[in-house]
């Protein structure tokens, strides 16, 4: 389970050295569904929802008046990525950063349009592992497109609200729908560092009563999903921050508070995450204290019993030997004599132990 | 006990996950108390202090040439922060932060208001937590509202200075009436940071004296508790920081030197912070320590019993043994030869430790 | 005496807590002394020094082509701080930070004079501790105040120079009595420091030969020591750089030098401070692998013993058994085999330990 | 294995100490093979690519019209190195970095030229260390000129599309040129970083099932690993960023995206880097609490069995005393009832333990 | 040996408290020799090297149109000192620092020259300690003085260079001799740190191999050194920024770029310095790590030979008992039996050490 954090990280990356700049590889896993490209088209009187087969169908059917959302499922499929260059005129750098997997964070302004790549990331409950998925959005007056790995999103309630007639988000431009996808994959990153936050607290327990080796594993486990969802938070906020402080040519004054906002929402997070940080390092102190404690234990036990028969031991040795005249084995009461002895000596001990908290 | 800083951290904030943004949504702990609303309305001749029902009542009771301080306890009552809205025109992203109690310490500056939230601190000293309440406050040319998660606050000192009829408070304007507020919260900080520090001059003692794995637990109890005042108290600077840089719209410059004066507080209270840290991360080294110079006289004991009496047992062993030519076993004085080599053994095993400063 | 640097710090800082601001509380140490008010007006003709009972007598006897150095000692003397107001104007903040033993320095800038306030440390080489003094210094055009907390202080040097008629002293002005002020502070900061160096040099020591729980508590009074240290003395330098950047109004040009000087002295102050955090902090690396050592000696005696006689034991408990055949306890050198036996496998044990380099 | 990353380091540096500034010294290891110098011409039409002996040679085949990459392999030859200050004008403390194998990676704007210095990285599988060679690059309006220690380098692709008739790069300047090497460099740190990622994983099972000292040889050797990538690398990213910044002399606006392109890929590696950081030093806590847990079972093993048979030795000891009178011994079934009571005592410890989890 | 390099530090800065500024006080160690007055001058053409006793006297022969580089050895000759600024005029504050040999490294302008404080830094390879030598150097339009505490430096090339007839020295100005007499020690630090480097591998051996009690002392030993050279280097690297930022007074713009090589070689030192640092951080870790693997193998034996022979003594107690009724003891083959019991327990504990991988 440990290793997938580092796993995940590197898979591929050195598919693309030594192709020229601008090659639109993925280097994701590697994945056999359909990719899926559908736009909905919206205004405060009319809404669509249509799925497309190619990109150029997809472009004679966007409404000038409305909000068009395009949102793509599956950033492996070459050609469809490839049609973006030819028919919305994206940049070739642009499309490659869509497809690499491993992309950090950004956002870039180019002339038409603006770029925001961020990670769409799941805490899967049951595997312990941060499951993220590399999310585009590109940003320009016409339309807004979502590029996704794959199918299944935390976009449903933006669609929800979209579908509703009298929903504020119909009245609004594409710079909020921006926002929208933005905001809802923060928020989603806020349920991700709940349920760690759950877990660490188990593994607190856990720590505590019965430190184990896996107990360490699973430190470093959720050490390194903190570094996963480090890497990915750390440069968005620098990107929204870049927005607010750039971007008036996409975004109008007015919406500026929405992505205000958002980077409230990652520093919020950031400040979660470096507190998960210190818990975590606290833990690996906790499980290494625990195996002193442990071992302080085991040595008082063995030194209690070693201390108090080592020598009980040594007065039966003596008694034992075979010297001709040893006075004390023709006493009539010697043998009575050496148990009284053995028990004082044995209950002296005890108290000593008693109070040198040993017991 | 340890925990609760944690988990009162990040309590139902992916409750907001997915809702429109403005949402204004109640995070905090269930409460079932009825929201209090208050107005204390003076200036230097008069002084009113009523309580209202609703906003409405309120807005229309508010006194033109008087400082307005409009108290409201228990932003977990909707339809009373969302009349804010309608009556008072605060922006639905402001009363989203307002309600939020997760909300980290910030100022913003909108068109007819400035807003400052910060977290009203009290240490629980029987519990040893922190108890952290929202405190969002609302500055205008009109008006200061203060808004409260719950009955009870620490504004005595300021209602006490407002009634009395000479208070100084009487005949200053609302941005002095922000500032007090800012200044009470700020003062408290410096009583929950003294009690701690006693209680960790306790914790000191005991883990010198009496180290457990209870103490290692508190330890950690402290570090989360400095943690939580840290991400109260940092962001706190900051917008103290930006309240002096910026707001010249809704503070007189004359009142600047107040805020100054907050500021240095902050900054002294960050300073006894990170020595609080130091002394927490010293408290962990001292545990170690201790387990360990622990385990080293256990050791020690052990190994003085025994190296005393395994080679006496050894020697007495031989004597015990029935070879049926062992000379010495023949000799008169056998017998007490023996003790005499066992005590010689024995007094210069003592001094050899004695020597290595094991006794 | 581990404890003293903390409890200084927070002593009755919760005094303060709901007084409104400007309220000059002194939150020191109790004392019964009077307080001291003296004048030493200078030219390079004249000199006069006397002592007051009020602050009004002094304002009258202030010379105008003279520096005037006002100083007092006492700051706990309420009434006297308070007639500074009333007299010499000076802002009530700025008489709240004079009474405020826990100020940090810093130096504040206001119309008509010029505040730095800064710590004189002194460390008391029986108790280990620092004993820490609040000064703080009014600079105008016409006097330069030091407010102290008591009788005593570094300023003897000054005195003299002043009293010496060719003194250069007695040609500057106002300006430089400041500096001379600050500087004399700062150059005691080095004997403090020195002395520090020379305990910790004993203290190392001791840990290398002879550890034991106290070093460990010794360590973390250095630690804290050093806290103190740092915490007076990076702030000192902030402020002396903000005198150098910003204060042209109360510094003539020709005197920046000075000042420069006094700023290059606290970052060598603080160079050698982050150096002795370094060495103290290796101190407890040490202290701690100190422990580790002793404990591998005292298993290597113990081990050592054991094996070399855990087995004789058991050979000589053979040849005690009381078995009708056992053939070697009738042979005539039985019992001499026995012996040359186990030397031989005593030695055979001891050239082992020799090998295993425990010996 | 473990010391090369340092030992390369600091190779023959000293060897410079003393010589007039611009003396152009070869201090990396030494080498025998003949220089290679080599210059291919291209433009979208034609392709030339010959070796040459001389600088002076080679200058004269220069193409106006083309983009002369002039490629050296072997910096140890001093005259050709010297042939560039004559005939190419390069500066010569240009070229003493040139040939200074330890030159930190910087990036330096001359009138007629841009000076690139940086590291080509391969990981050394077998050997477990980086292979670090020099690599200087020169770009002016008229040639590129790339210097390297050795023959053998990662250019390979950039040539094979150089040499492909309808290659983009063909169309292309020198600035874009200049663009691919550096790019094909970075590349390939990305496989170095890979194959570490790798090997750090085997590191971590090995240190998790079978803990040695060689474990914390190879955790030292890949620290160094990583200083030395770092060492490397961000020195590299500040250089990007600094052509980014200032250059628009040599490189022309609309190729500034690639060199955009390439600063991400810098800031990516870091990241993983510093994850790998985090990972190592991971590794060794874990290694340190392998050891304690391994030292906890073995003292947990040797108290079991001392706990246990020790009492029993005890008495056993007792019925194998001489005394006249020991009534149990004459019991019928007195030896029958010392073997009941030796069963109980060794059961009941085993269930002692048990309860403990010691077993 | 260790604590040299914190000892040096501090020598006698107390000497100086209470003094007025500008007090050229010499505070190194005492020196007897008689301090060296010396002046080279040289043009292309000419060139004399003259000792003198009187500043006043090299004053009279200073060369209009040649370098005039003025070396001092022994700052501790106050007469002297003082000289340079009846003569030259120099600031006091600067002569002050002069003879300061704690002057932390520092650049500083006045109106008619340039001073530059610095150490000459050499590793006594026998005494493992940093000999540092104040260095400080005055550039003017007119000469260079370099002040020395005591004879012998590593300017031995510059002299050379300067004597040679047609070294390009000779026909350059003052501030190139000024960067050659900086480049020249900086060069010496490579040396330094090189020689530090291949002790670090000697210790690492040691540690690995047989960790004692100095070898701790020795790794706190170097963290002390590396600790003088940061102090001397990273002060020295500002220094070197600050000239190149700010000073095309006294340095013509041609040679700037000497003084961005000094700065890019201080650049090198400093990261060197930190790899060293984690080096030696590593060191501490390896020798602690070596400690605890000792007494696990410590642990090991004692606890095998304990367990093999516990209880085998325990059966061979049982055997020596003296119950009128042992069956065991009338079997005729008892005693081989008790053998081949005490054989299979032992080889069985044999393999299941073997197992535990213990032996």
């Amino acid at each position: 389970m440990k290793k997938k954090p580092i796993r995940h990280r590197k898979s591929n990356a050195s598919k693309k050295a030594g192709l020229p700049p601008g090659s639109i590889t993925y280097i994701g896993k590697e994945r056999s569904e359909a990719a899926i490209l559908e736009m909905i088209s919206y205004n405060p009187q009319e809404l669509s929802k249509v799925k497309y087969d190619t990109c150029a169908e997809l472009h004679k059917n966007m409404q000038p008046n409305s909000v068009n959302w395009i949102n793509v499922d599956g950033i492996h499929n070459y050609q469809l990525i490839n049609e973006f260059h030819d028919i919305f005129n994206l940049d070739n750098l642009l499309l490659e950063d869509v497809s690499n997997t491993n992309q950090r964070p950004k956002v870039e302004e180019y002339e038409n349009y603006l770029f925001l790549s961020l990670k769409m990331l799941r805490y899967d409950e049951v595997e312990k592992t941060i499951d993220s998925e590399q999310i585009s959005l590109v940003l320009s007056k016409d339309y807004v497109i979502s590029f996704q790995e794959k199918t299944g999103d935390v976009f449903g309630h933006i669609r929800e609200r979209i579908e509703a007639p009298k929903g504020q988000i119909r009245s609004k431009k594409n710079d909020y729908l921006f926002y929208s996808l933005i905001d809802s994959i923060v928020d989603n990153y806020f349920i991700a560092i709940e349920n760690i936050g759950n877990d660490l607290e188990d593994l607190e327990d856990e720590i505590f009563n019965d430190p184990s080796q896996k107990s360490l594993q699973k430190i470093h486990a959720y050490k390194n999903i903190l570094l996963v969802l480090r890497r990915s938070i750390y440069p968005l906020r620098e990107s929204v921050n870049k927005l607010l402080r750039d971007n008036d040519k996409f975004i109008s004054p007015k919406n500026i508070k929405y992505f205000n906002d958002v980077h409230d929402h990652t520093i919020q997070i950031i400040d979660i995450l470096e507190s998960y940080r210190d818990v975590v390092s606290g833990l690996k102190d906790s499980y290494l204290s625990s195996l002193s404690l442990k071992m302080n234990q085991v040595m008082q036990v063995l030194t209690i019993m070693a201390t108090i028969f080592i020598p009980l031991t040594f007065i039966s040795g003596i008694y034992g030997m075979n010297f001709e005249t040893i006075p004390e084995l023709k006493w009539e009461y010697g043998y009575y004599y050496f148990w009284a002895i053995s028990i004082v000596i044995g209950i002296g001990l005890l108290f000593y132990f008693k109070k040198k908290k040993w017991l």
